[in-house]
This record gives structure tokens, sequence and C-alpha cells, in this order.
């Protein structure tokens, strides 16, 4: 299934994309598309909905996040080796896991706003896994079976909020609108191997980032079976998984986002996203 | 007011601790109190109830946390100038801000379970802001309206995954049981003064913490202010604002939680915890 919610910000309703590329009002099964309603139940009870019972949305309009809200927003650093490259750091030997602020939560083709005082703002491509259940010291061959689905993520940052602002990556991931997910929620039965997916961005129609799940240091059940020996993940919690090479931090000379630039991004089969970067009002 | 969660663990009730230290039902007017039910407009409405009116819990039993869930668990690092300095680390310029799993939440007096594979588990006993409306870029001057209240807190800390596990001190924090907070929210009015709180932390009939919110590096309102310049803090988001000296890892030598350690924790005004340690299942 490919679940997403459309309608204006805050009020958005539950759909979903039938197989002729129709969005169908889901609204009145899931009112909010969050935690136990994507646990892997909620979605095995909503599997047994025949798509055709459900209304038509004739024109859904925008397209919301792809969760109404999560438990934690959790990210990968450093998951490609030719990103840790162009970051200066060396491939880590466990992966490095951080939180984006749960309120940066935004629409794929909303606005991205450039936070004030901000200089170095900057994009990243990366495949996003939501997690199905409660998830507590589980095997990496067990792992995938506690994922809901996947989604594409631009997962925003400010270098220098990131980094020189007394350590932990959090202050540089959270502003408002540096969270886009979706458009759709893809569930797990739909992507049969997380490992082959590609990952693109352009930036004002080049192409910057461009590489597949498969150069990851660490697959997706690696990741999951790691962070559960240290935290237990629940139903909603999104993880997203690191990003390639090609951010703007490593270019030379480093290039961040201005107002006007446009992100185009895609995760293969996860469903395309695009924004455009404004000034904070 | 003093609001509070009782019962056993998953199927709490809301409750008011009254002038006489009684606990009243607020189940029917708070069915989870977390999110927008803890806003400074929530609050305000609650302000208005009777006590008198509401039914008399003569045996409330199991106290769980003041928090049905948070949006964010956000604490501060390194805010005690003697506490930087036991761990051997300098004072930071700005706040140190990282994330604990949502999921670690716990009653004040439940049982803290070493995790697996933990050989550094650690306590810290703080104070926790509760944040009552949407924040963003707020002044200093500004930002205590913005505090719907204020709890005790045990940011429990296993060192060896917070410092040694590839960077980004979340690994170290979020473990199940590792975020006791409460027994009560008590609302900001009761507190004129968050700097002015002692705060201490007994291990076994030992005190080993005893400093006061004076001597914070950060005070609660420089927290609030900075941490809105990079995020969005919304109603019922925590703020765990550092510990003070004493914590095992500075100790020498080093002494972590065993099994069976009991741990009595307070900030003056905000209500005392009493853990003990037990091993993982």
């Amino acid at each position: 299934m490919k679940l997403l919610r459309f309608g204006p910000a805050g009020r958005e309703r539950t759909g979903l994309l039938d197989a002729a590329g129709q969005v169908r009002d889901l609204g009145e099964h899931v009112p909010a598309l969050a935690g136990q309603a994507v646990s892997l139940d909620a979605l095995e009870r909503l599997r047994a909905i025949d798509p055709d019972s459900l209304p038509v949305v004739a024109d859904p309009g925008r397209i919301g996040s792809c969760l109404a809200s999560v438990p934690n927003f959790y990210c990968i650093g450093l998951n490609y080796a030719k990103h840790a490259a162009e970051s200066g750091l060396a491939v880590p030997a466990h992966p490095v896991v951080f939180n984006k602020a749960t309120s940066c939560l935004s629409g794929p083709d909303d606005d991205v706003v450039i936070p004030r005082g901000s200089e170095k703002s900057d994009w990243e491509v990366e495949l996003g896994v939501i997690i199905g259940r409660d998830t507590l010291y589980v095997s990496e061959e067990d792992a995938l079976s506690h994922v809901a689905g996947y989604c594409t993520i631009n997962d925003l940052s400010e270098r220098t909020f990131q980094i020189e602002r007394s350590g932990q990556w959090v202050k540089g991931k959270s502003a408002p609108t540096f969270g886009p997910i979706g458009p759709w929620f893809v569930t797990a039965d739909e992507v049969p191997d997380p490992q082959a997916l590609r990952v693109t961005l352009d930036l004002n129609g080049t192409r910057v980032q461009d590489e597949t799940t498969a150069d990851m240091i660490f697959s997706v059940a690696q990741i999951v079976s790691h962070l559960s020996q240290f935290m237990k993940l629940v139903p909603g919690d999104i993880i997203s998984t690191g990003t390639p090479s090609g951010v703007g931090m490593g270019m030379s000379p480093q290039r961040f986002l201005k107002p006007g630039d446009v992100m185009e991004i895609e995760v293969q089969g996860l469903g395309r996203q695009r924004q455009t970067a404004v000034a904070s009002a």
C-alpha cells in the first residue's frame, strides 16, 4: 500500500494511492496516520479494505508529511563512505545516531525555510524507515520484520548549527520544515530489497546526489538491530538512514541553500519531493 | 497545581494533588496528560475546576511518569561547572543539547533496568522543564512565559554507550526506564524562581549529588531561548537541564549501578523519586 496525507497543513486527511494512481479517502478508517495507526497489526487491518470501496478524492491538493507525527525522528550519520570522506570524517565503527526535533516534519513539496542566522543550510536525500512494532534487542535477521514501511526524506541540515554550536548534531537538524517526509508511506511488502534503491537529488535541475542504498555502510537491518540494543523503537518511529555524497558542505567551493533554490528528490519507488528554499520570516 | 498520573503502567489516570495532599481524580477532564493537554491554555482551564468537586482517590497506588508521552525529550549536557570538571570536559560556550528516546519515560519509583551489556549505568538528578506553548525565536526575557511547569528527573546514562559507540549521546541516554519523571508536574506559578532549587541524590542512603540550580551555567530562561533558535519547542516537550557534580563516572574510583542499588532523588518543591536498580531480563 501507498498511504499519504493530503490537504492544508494541520488539517490533512489520510489517503490511499490506488493502483490507478488515484487518491482514495481513508480518513474514516485512519483519522491520524501516526503511532499505533501504522503498527504492522493496524496496517494488516487496512489491507483488508477494498480500495474501490473508498471515495475517490478528485483533487487532493497539497500533500502533507506522510506521518502526522512521530514519537522519535532518528537519523544515521555518515552511512555512505563517499559522504564520510567529503565530510572529512572517518567511516564510523558503529552507526552514528542523532535526533531531529519532531516538530521539523514537513510536506514533501512544502517550502524549506532557511532559519534565522543560517549561512550553511544543506540538503541530504535519504531512505526513511518507519517502525511497525515495539523493537528491543532484535537480531539483524529479524530486524526487517519490525519495519512497517519506507519513505523519501530530505534530512535538511544547518552545518554551522550542527558543528559549531557546542556539539551534538540535533541543533543543526531541527528547524521547522527541515524534515520533509513522503509523499508516500510505502508499506514494506512493496519494497522487497531496501538495499537496492537509487537515491537522487537535483539542485536547480543539476544532479548532485546519485548513489544507491547498496552503498550504505550499515544496512537497514543492521541499523534497526543496532538501535534496538540502546532504546526501544516504537510504531511510527522514523529512522533516516544517512545520505550519499554530494551535499553542499562537500563541494569545492562549498555551496549552501539560497532563497529560490529548488531541490528535487527521489528514492526509487517511494515517490518524489520538490522543495523551494525561502528566507525565514 | 501539582498534577500526576497514578495506576498500573500503561493504564494510568490523571490526578491532582490537592492542598491536603490527597490525590483527586482528574481523568474525566484530562484523559492523557501530554501534549496540548499541558499547554498553558489547557492548564488555565484546569485551574478553574474546584478541587473539592473531584473524587478523592483513596489509594492511588503506583505513581506513573508525570507526562503520558512527550513530543521530544531534550537534555542539556555539562550545565554545572563542577560536573563538567568531573567529566574531564570544558565548560561549553553554548548549551550542549541532546535527546533521550521518548520511549525511556518511567515512573518516579519504578525499577531502573540496567540494560543488556551495560557496565557503566549512572545517575543524574536534574530539574525538568515542561514547555507550555509553541516556542520559536523567543528572547531570554520572554522565555519563562513559555514554561508550563517543572518536574524532578533522573537522566540515567550508560557511559560506554554514550561515549564509546561512535558519538552522539542519545545511545547512552535512552534505554527503557532511563527517564523517570515526576512524581508531579508542578505548574510554573508554584516555582517563582527555578534558579533557587536544591537538587540532591542519595545512593544507598549516602548523599552523592547536592547543589542548587543557582549553580547552573545556563539558566532555564537561557536554555529555552537558546533551543528556540534551532527548533520549535511545542507543548509537552521536556527539557532536562543538566546534572550537578557527583555522578558515578566522576568518582575515584568510578562507581556504577549494580542490581539492588537504591537512588533517592529530589528537586526542591517538585517531589521525591526512589528507584531500585535491577538487572535486564
